[in-house]
């Protein structure tokens, strides 16, 4: 029994990764979520019928791409508060991880606020269970660690969140922004890294403590 | 004649302005764009043929809109770049101005998104010209006048466009972020305050000449 159902379960989320892969490609170059099951279908080699399968209907099938995305960013989030570092170094890290994983996933934005806008209220909770919840949770531990340590100001750690996902996330909202503002096609590797040193630099000089007077 | 065609005249901008109001509140009561023509016909009172009659079609109306909303804050910044003032007392008196646009058309930044990605290549280009072009010149100005007078470091003034701009945004894109991280219903003007004062100062102090070694 054991030998026929492994590689049933395999194949099942081959296509499921597919259909996943496939909606990430469409979405990352499109300005908005305007993806048909067809096109899904085409580009994964997948039968359209399998999206409601796995996933219901489309909120469904976005909300799993946004939990595929999400994972690795927060466990590595997660894993960096309990390093030894400093705060202030937690911090640019965190930064710098914020601008690759919208690098990746240049739809991620658009994804989530049209889970908590227009989708079903389990599927909003998932989205602030994923994403807002543990970055807010993450800047207070990471300022309080700051404070101690004399680098980092008094913050209040949910308008950070507002301030560093913002700060982080525009650049990669619309490529039509960045192709008439940089004159690039699109965010480039380079581009990328020029940039996110330029948002850790002020985000980080901007958040050490005042000097008194 | 004069007499006949001034009264016309006033009716005329006063149905269209009437569209205008009433799909500046749709958009900021909704997340997305989903605003039909009989509901902007509704609200305002107005013949939804006249949407046609004065804008064209959907995108001619936003597009409208956002050169309505843009007037006054882009006539501000022009005057801020001529005062007298200091450069960083400009970018902080503009970074407020910046927080109040969005406050007030929390709309904006999805409707020009839209604009730029889904429109006529000559409403993306009036969006440049309204916006962006403007904003991005403006920060080559000023940093360029806080870098003479010492307090402003040298910077990307493209790269601070996409870091201001998403700063400051972010927190007015979607009314549910701030209901889960806030727990409030909606950016209050006593928020907006408190975030203003937080963005400026982290932006600010950012932005000040780095000491060297």
């Amino acid at each position: 029994m054991r030998t026929d159902s492994v590689p049933i379960a395999r194949k099942t989320n081959a296509s499921a990764e597919a259909l996943l892969v496939a909606t990430a490609e469409l979405l990352s170059e499109r300005g908005d979520l305007d993806v048909s099951f067809a096109e899904i279908s085409r580009r994964s080699g997948v039968n359209a019928a399998m999206i409601k399968y796995y996933f219901g209907n489309k909120d469904g099938l976005l909300l799993a791409l946004v939990e595929r995305d999400a994972e690795r960013p927060m466990a590595a989030m997660d894993h960096l508060l309990t390093t030894a570092l400093p705060a202030d170094e937690k911090l640019r890290i965190h930064i710098s991880g914020v601008i690759n994983t919208y690098h990746r996933s240049p739809y991620l934005n658009r994804v989530t606020h049209h889970l908590l806008n227009n989708a079903s209220p389990d599927a909003a909770t998932r989205v602030i269970d994923i994403f807002m919840a543990p970055m807010v949770n993450a800047y207070r531990v990471i300022i309080a660690q700051g404070v101690d340590e004399g680098t980092l100001a008094e913050t209040d750690p949910r308008f950070l969140y507002f301030t560093i996902v913002g700060a982080c996330e525009h650049i990669f909202f619309a490529n039509s922004t960045v192709r008439h503002v940089l004159g690039a096609a699109k965010v480039t590797d380079r581009i990328k890294q020029e940039f996110s040193a330029h948002v850790t630099e002020i985000l980080l000089a901007g958040l050490r403590p005042r000097p008194i007077g």
